[in-house]
């Protein structure tokens, strides 16, 4: 049996504009990269490569906590030892606790025989998202190990829906600033109007399809988000110009990358992702706020095991 | 050129559960008939064959509105005398009104030589609909013409999308009550909770990839409405009793047809359908309420032409 391994863990993009709480895709960059060694006594470890901060108590670390669940559910003398190079900026709005929750949970079910279904992985990762914003949610986590777009139709009981889509090129702007999760859903209304909602569902039906058809333009018309945009986007300078000039620029359509300060933009191929990348880094660059900008593509795999 | 022409304008289910206003689906049962002649004069002419009584005046008429807007467009001195068997009745949630639009404009548009698009057709049925509710919505007239299943993205511009689905049957009970569309309208509150709206695009999103992946476990998954059923069900004697008791005969699920009374289900095979119509016809039996019910299939081709 295999007692060590290492795993990409991908970046994702979650409240896929007009599919809030529930539409999310994996990209193929930024990745966290994880060792994960299996150990014979019952404890979980946390190491951080390169420095960065992260919670060494492994119940209070995104990847630690839902290994100490799948432990718990095993009730077994096992454990685990990890190893994060942190590559995906927390606070990016590019799922970085969701990679090394998704990471964890597939890398020692890798080293456990592959007992667990990817299901089950969603449900253990959920607990590091808990840990990480206090909720469980699973629109970063789902992608991370579906791999692709997936639905998460509901979370009690946990019904996840892949969704088949073309190969788009993402490009993606991180405007160094923060925006805490917390803070971008305080400021959503509980109530929204019914005629918004179904304008809403309209959409999310229409980018569902698109996807399904590999229909561009209908993607493009339905990448239009009436309820949540239109609040968080205040905490985002630039957010309308990066949306509008990167559309002229020839991109499908986009919007925030879960809860910001992040925007994404998909474009049907790479030479636009490019243009539409450029448009991203002028934008920056006159208002004078530091940025990454990523140029990649939707990931179909997921966590991948690369050693 | 073809100078008189016969069609069949089937009968719809509008508002299709957690699809509300934009998702509709087309039936082989029940059918208007519809006889439409083309004049070498400006005027439209209604007849009802039947002796019911359908408004004369054709600007008052759900069929003589599309055809007045037609003929204006195409500004020529041309028009129409339609004779209508109406079968499916006025307010029984099963697009009577979208019926007769429908099928006016696709007659009138084979005896032109089928010079405008099903857009066009839908454009112009949106009239009588408006004639018929003082609302120009399309989510009867769209799958009435397109046929199967159809989204309605946007009303401002115009945007239909065809959903295809697997071949479901489907059981309708019509309880013999009136539920108008106004009040039925009426009785929705203009504010959703944001976690409900949630919900409901989670099940449309659900929805729509169930369809396009005969996927039937998904399908009745996601039929599910959190938002208007709970509302207007109240407004029809019976409903939580058929939903629950079809569902447990092995229906996938259902809801209101349009705004009601009535009631649809959809299962996978005859067989189930009928089990379905005859849990249904039980319990109206039971309340002492007088009905009619149909089963039938979900119809790929819309308003047919018959003669």
């Amino acid at each position: 049996m295999k007692k060590e391994v290492k795993v990409l863990a991908p970046g994702t993009v979650a409240n896929l504009v007009c599919g809030f709480d529930v539409l999310g895709l994996c990209l193929h960059e930024p990745n966290d990269i994880m060792e994960v060694k299996l150990l014979d006594k019952r404890e979980v470890i946390i190491h951080s490569a390169d420095g960065y901060p992260l919670p060494s108590d492994p119940t209070q670390n995104t990847a630690g906590a839902p290994l100490i669940e799948m432990i718990n559910e095993l009730n077994k003398n096992i454990g685990f030892e990890i190893t994060i190079h942190k590559k995906i900026k927390p606070g990016s709005g590019l799922g970085s606790s969701a990679a090394s929750a998704a990471g964890a949970t597939v890398a020692a079910n890798h080293l456990l025989g592959n007992i667990f279904s990817n299901q089950d992985l969603v449900r253990f990762a959920m607990y590091g998202e808990k840990v990480a914003s206090g909720v469980k949610h699973a629109d970063n986590v789902a992608p991370c190990i579906y791999g692709g777009v997936t639905l998460i139709r509901s979370i009690h009981p946990l019904d996840i829906v892949s969704i088949p889509c073309p190969d788009l090129f993402v490009t993606i702007v991180h405007p160094q600033i923060e925006v805490r999760t917390a803070d971008a859903r305080q400021i959503l209304r509980k109530e929204v109007l019914l005629k918004d909602a179904i304008r809403q569902w309209g959409n999310i039906a229409g980018l569902v399809a698109g996807f399904m058809q590999n229909d561009l333009d209908l993607i493009g018309r339905s990448l239009e988000d009436v309820i949540i945009e239109p609040v968080r986007s205040i905490l985002i300078p630039g957010f309308d110009a990066v949306k509008s000039k990167c559309k002229e620029a020839g991109a499908l359509g986009g919007g925030i990358s879960g809860s910001g300060p992040s925007i994404f933009m998909l474009s049907k191929d790479k030479a636009t992702a490019e243009i539409v990348e450029k448009v991203m880094k002028d934008i920056y660059d006159n208002i004078g706020l530091p940025y990454y900008t990523y140029v990649t593509t939707i990931n179909k795999s997921g966590v991948t095991i690369i050693d």
